[in-house]
């Protein structure tokens, strides 16, 4: 009985991410899932990131928190259409589910959109676990975190496209070996696109940038 | 169903929770589960704390991890009882389960310890939520997350008796605004005891030791 009730939901999960999938598959629309422990930088990331690419690609946001519409302020300062999606009326889930994408999808001006970001729950373990329907995800890791967190924590890499390894400027303030980050993420996953950066000074920046470029005209064909 | 479903394995973990209290009530040993984003300097804090109460309080760890034996490793180090405890087995918890804690507590030698500390997988969401059956919870937050988290992530400042705002050493190299932090704890549990320090220099121990040292008292009256 307990098997058949995980089995029916997890099902109902992948049916949804599917449809998204397919969605945005016909609108040639590219859609990347950004996840990461909480503080890691993935909002100032996308700041700098949209700021970039304004007036190169349409770019539409998903936030996801459990509560406060923090990030979403954020981000609309920026002029980006964006939706702020909170799990805590539903339980304080702690990852952003396809049932959340599917409605913010119908708050988006999707007609107009090349790229979704979707940023999600601060969490290093569970987000990793779910289909959005998303063609990528990222996992974004600041080197404050320690050297040793790849292995800890390794469902995140191994489910991920790229690492973006931020707060490279403090790097001078921080005993952490880089070298052996470098290594742990490549031991977890060898396939990883790995890009150093400062989200805050923008230092690094431009190697992400090519990426998402390069995965938005691939999608747009 | 699913109602009744949840309910049973929700009440098996709490009578388990029950269970660990009243066995460690009659001992008199006293337990707190430490909490945190992955990399905010848990097991640094343990170290540092262990170090500097040898000799006085007899410890036990419960290293709680996804997979490796790190953290253990670290803390076997200091001549410390300690037990790892990985996730990965049954499906990568992300969280510490009662269960867990059940098996770990057979292999410590309680006969000889006044205290035992349970450090968690690093997340700020999902360790909140269940119950160790420990005397207190602890969260342990880096300035490095930013001065909004306690906001966003409230639970687990809720559910928590005392908050380590650790990492302190870098405040000159942040833009973390210290008050604001201060504020948004306050905020979200104004009754949680906070201790500001670096567990890397050891600046500000000495007041979680004190807090530590008295709750320990407390227990074995």
């Amino acid at each position: 009985m307990e098997i058949k009730l995980v089995r029916k939901v997890l099902e109902a999960h992948e049916a949804l991410a599917g449809e998204i999938r397919a969605d945005l598959a016909k609108r040639r629309i590219y859609s990347v899932n950004v996840m990461s422990s909480p503080g890691a930088g993935k909002t100032t990331l996308l700041e700098r990131t949209l700021a970039s690419l304004a007036g190169e690609l349409r770019a539409g946001v998903i936030e996801g928190d459990i509560t406060t519409t923090r990030d979403a302020d954020r981000i609309a300062r920026h002029d980006i259409p964006v939706v702020q999606v909170n799990t805590e009326p539903f339980g304080g889930d702690c990852h952003v589910g396809a049932n959340f994408v599917k409605t913010a999808l119908g708050e988006l001006p999707l007609e107009e959109l090349d790229l979704i970001i979707i940023e999600n729950v601060g969490n290093l373990v569970c987000p990793a676990e779910f289909d959005l329907g998303e063609d990528d995800k990222v996992v974004v890791f600041s080197i404050t975190e320690g050297e040793d967190k790849p292995l800890k924590y390794p469902l995140m890499f191994r489910e991920s496209s790229a690492c973006v390894v931020n707060k490279l400027d403090l790097a001078p303030h921080l005993d952490v070996d880089l070298a052996a980050l470098r290594a742990n993420i490549e031991q977890v996953n060898p396939k990883l696109a790995v890009f150093e950066l400062s989200a805050k000074t923008g230092r690094g920046l431009s190697a992400w940038l090519d990426w998402l470029r390069a995965r938005v005209s691939a999608k747009r064909g």
